[in-house]
């Protein structure tokens, strides 16, 4: 009896951002494994056990899904957005690298979705139309003097930059900070677009300059994109895009 | 007779990767633009013109789409991967915005999709677990000292970098002298993984170390992904990943 793992991306939120591929592996699937937002959008049926758990378990919620693959059962391990980028497809490797030999054996594939920055992105226009970089702001993953080492570069790099996690209850500080950072670095009419749940009913999308940004602008549910020196609105219109070209 | 302009992205380039929103947007169009290997992937049907154009004129097919709704065709511009990603979003905002006052009240939607580098990561393991970039090696776009001086500072910033477009015949040693770059300023060991045509009949996949790369293993079809000093191959297997965690 030979059991399979699948890392799948759900997408940001709209059922029609779920790639055919997904679909048909949650049907094929016998257990899905997920933080409790993300399983609740699979729906019910005789067969398929849903496994939801907490957030900040990943590691166990991996451990979980392998045994259970190594049991014959045919799992998946759902992420929203993209599951390589800032969610499960890591925690899923870090959890095999350190168990078992056999679970090495174990069929594992890793299904992409589409990621929160680039659903905000075409929402906003094409504010990653150029180089750009994607940062994590969840603390508990790296000390705040890393982060802020990788903006000043970031900037100095002239990326775009797309921030995921940007806020949290633990953490109200924290975003400010680096608000400061680009108001030090940055022209005050650099382009801060905050995406809030795109593609859902909450959705909520709005772009200011640096100089009107505050830190309230964003909470765990929005990514946070912040242009680079060549990003511009297009005169009456909220449109945002990054030429293809810099000199 | 009010038009409508879409802005496509088609995934990488197995049909079970495009959304089921981009199906049925190309479903309802009267016509779809792109560049040729892109327009092939569509399926004829009356009703539907497909004007399919040559590489590098991105402002031109711009024009001809907006010119097309505006006169109250259904339009879909087609991309590969995600159009937001150095592909035709940002060249169709540029024709707008440089364009007739009409065409700001064309209804216009980008319609996001998975990007080369994500569905690279995800064959690869999670190369992009942790904070990353995207870069675009296209010189026509950006001088080489540009180019140079992103990489030293996403290096420096130890980033995961996504290179698009590393290598074409027009420019055979740029990408040998951005290997130059990492070997100056990385470890030996540092992983580089080439993802060509991935998700495709011809799709290539592989990993080695900096000092075993060489710039004759990607082609225009190659994303490649270099990963930052965490990024590791978990023994006796070929996935490559890196860590959620950084210190």
């Amino acid at each position: 009896m030979s059991g399979s793992l699948v890392i799948a991306g759900l997408g940001p939120g709209a059922e029609e951002l779920i790639t055919p591929q997904v679909s048909e592996a949650i049907d094929k699937a016998t257990d899905i494994i997920g933080y409790t937002p993300y399983t609740a959008r699979i729906k019910p049926r005789p067969g398929l056990t849903i496994h939801a758990s907490g957030n900040r378990v990943e590691l166990d919620r991996s451990v979980h899904a392998l045994k259970l693959a190594e049991a014959g059962r045919h799992v998946i391990v759902v992420s929203s957005g993209d599951p390589g980028v800032f969610a499960m497809a890591a925690a899923v490797y870090e959890a095999l690298e350190t168990g078992p030999v056999a679970w090495k054996s174990i069929p594992l594939q890793v299904m992409p979705g589409i990621t929160a920055m680039l659903a905000a992105a075409a929402r906003a226009g094409a504010p990653l139309g150029h180089d750009f970089c994607a940062i994590n702001m969840s603390d508990n993953l790296k000390p705040f003097h890393l982060l802020e080492k990788r903006v000043r570069l970031a900037i100095e790099a002239d990326f775009a930059i797309a921030f995921y996690n940007p806020r949290s209850k633990s953490r109200p500080h924290q975003f400010e900070r680096i608000l400061d950072v680009f108001r030090e670095l940055c022209e005050p009419a650099r382009l801060i677009t905050f995406a809030r749940a795109i593609s859902t009913a909450d959705e909520n999308l709005h772009t200011v300059t640096m100089a009107d940004a505050t830190a309230d602008m964003a909470d765990m549910r929005t990514v946070v994109l912040v242009g680079s020196s060549q990003t511009k609105r297009i005169a009456d219109t909220e449109i945002v895009y990054t030429p293809r070209s810099a000199s």
